[in-house]
């Protein structure tokens, strides 16, 4: 099972990091973009080759200390066909070097619609006769605001081809309050929506106790982390706001369990930009890269005991 | 204002309907699939010259009749680079046609990630020192689970760059109940929903009374639709579910406000693929979406008296 394979890779590597693959232009070095730009101008296939020099430069860095990797579609998306390619090419690189990959997608919609949805990113579609497998991750970010029927065809997938996928039930942002925060009956939706992203999962329950449908809790909410973590006990949780949001090592002690599982930290920009900061400086960008994930697997390492 | 320019449509074409873009290979006419064939074989690029050919066909026969479409990215993106190129052309081709492009893509994400999102479909991306604008729909739809921060980067390009939104408030499918209705303190989670988009509406109030921020409320659930119309006087619904789930005309009223406006209605597969319908036989793809499309405006019209 997915979830397996994912935990078994933090064991042995003795590091519960995903390391997000959110690459902003300016994270890139000059040297790369000067490189995209003399070959194919302003364009987006200079974008293209930028983004993936980049991103190959620092999945060499970490493939063998980091078990998954986080790309965030939007960043690529944004650059319309090419950049998905860039996307594309991207969770295929990261694969190649053994590592877990999660989409982060936040896709939702009515469950034909799902369905298309589902087969490209985490199953397999039918092209002209022959069945592809466009995006090829292992997991993805799925919105659950549309209900059960919305997340049955991903759900199917998963069971199908052996993928998983990570539920928005408490997100990283301030406004994750708005509606995420409101009480019913005296439980917040979060716990309404923890209690069925458990449900869905009960069937697709691994050797390690977790499902390969878990939830997004964010790190900037300790004390929801908490009670999330005693009341989903086979829930695996991908934990956003480490870092630049504000999450601190200490706040993710609340997502592991006893046996220090239960919970993979991403972190972004405190990785892949780290050579921007003070205290890499002086290192290129990959090298810094994985200094700043060894020094966040010690942090986290040191806040399971 | 964009939904000044809808509205202006809706009342010079005397027609509420948004066609759905929603291409499915089996909808697809077999001369128009074995040409893409003989050329580019099984491939995803068949797929896109057979998608675009498709859809310039109905685009084409219907664009004096109805003010807009709405292609749901989910059929395209599942094909990769290539797909997502088919739905930037068609909604390119749409645009060249006169019509109001919706973009049903149902994004969300925390601010910064959605910001990339906003400025991919409806804003300017920077392309290594040239703007480009990639996707160019005038409208998307969004789903709103992650809280006003997470919608502000949709909201400030709307003001810059006068494109509108479509966010998810009570979607048409079964599953919407699980927790879209939920009660808090006597009010269901979409009516809070609601109140919000109005409010995130309110700066963007167009001549006709109806902000360019706007709402999806289905067509399978007349009561609601009912009570959102009264409570949300300047909050435009996007009306999904007519025809193949379910909504009829009758069920449409509810939406429409005294003077006949305040909506407009989905139909995709009921035009699209309605010369695989008996009604249609014996006509053409094009003709078929025509006749229907025709016979929707007349149903629609009427119920609205």
């Amino acid at each position: 099972m997915i979830i397996d394979k994912l935990i078994d890779l933090i064991l042995e590597r003795q590091n519960p990091t995903v390391m997000g693959l959110d690459p902003r232009m300016e994270y890139v070095p000059a040297d790369i973009v000067k490189d995209a730009m003399d070959r194919y101008g302003q364009t987006a296939i200079a974008v293209k080759y930028a983004l993936l020099a980049y991103n190959k430069g620092i999945i060499d860095a970490i493939c063998d200390i980091v078990p998954a990797v986080k790309p965030q579609m939007a960043f690529y998306e944004q650059f319309g066909a090419e950049g998905v390619d860039a996307y594309i090419q991207t969770v295929a690189y990261a694969k190649e070097k053994g590592l877990v990959v999660i989409g982060d997608v936040k896709r939702s919609d009515i469950a034909s619609t799902a369905e298309a949805y589902s087969d490209g990113h985490i199953g397999r579609v039918d092209v002209l006769g022959v069945e592809q497998s466009f995006y090829q991750t292992d997991f993805i970010t799925v919105n659950p605001y549309l209900g059960s029927d919305s997340v049955e065809p991903f759900l199917k997938n998963c069971e199908k081809y052996n993928t998983g996928l990570f539920l928005l039930v408490k997100t990283s942002n301030k406004g994750s309050g708005d509606f995420q925060d409101l009480l019913v009956d005296g439980r917040h939706i979060y716990e309404i929506v923890g209690k069925r992203v458990a449900e869905w999962g009960a069937g697709l329950v691994g050797k390690h106790g977790y499902s390969s449908i878990g939830a997004v809790v964010g790190a900037t909410h300790p004390s929801v982390a908490a009670k999330l973590r005693k009341q989903l006990p086979n829930t695996f949780f991908l934990v956003p706001g480490y870092g630049a949001q504000g999450g601190s090592a200490a706040d993710i002690a609340a997502s592991f369990d006893k046996n220090g599982l239960g919970a993979i930290v991403n972190n972004s920009r405190g990785i892949i930009a780290a050579y921007k900061t003070e205290k890499y400086a002086g290192m290129n960008y990959a090298e810094a890269a994985r200094a700043a994930a060894l020094a966040m697997k010690d942090e986290l390492m040191a806040c399971r005991q």
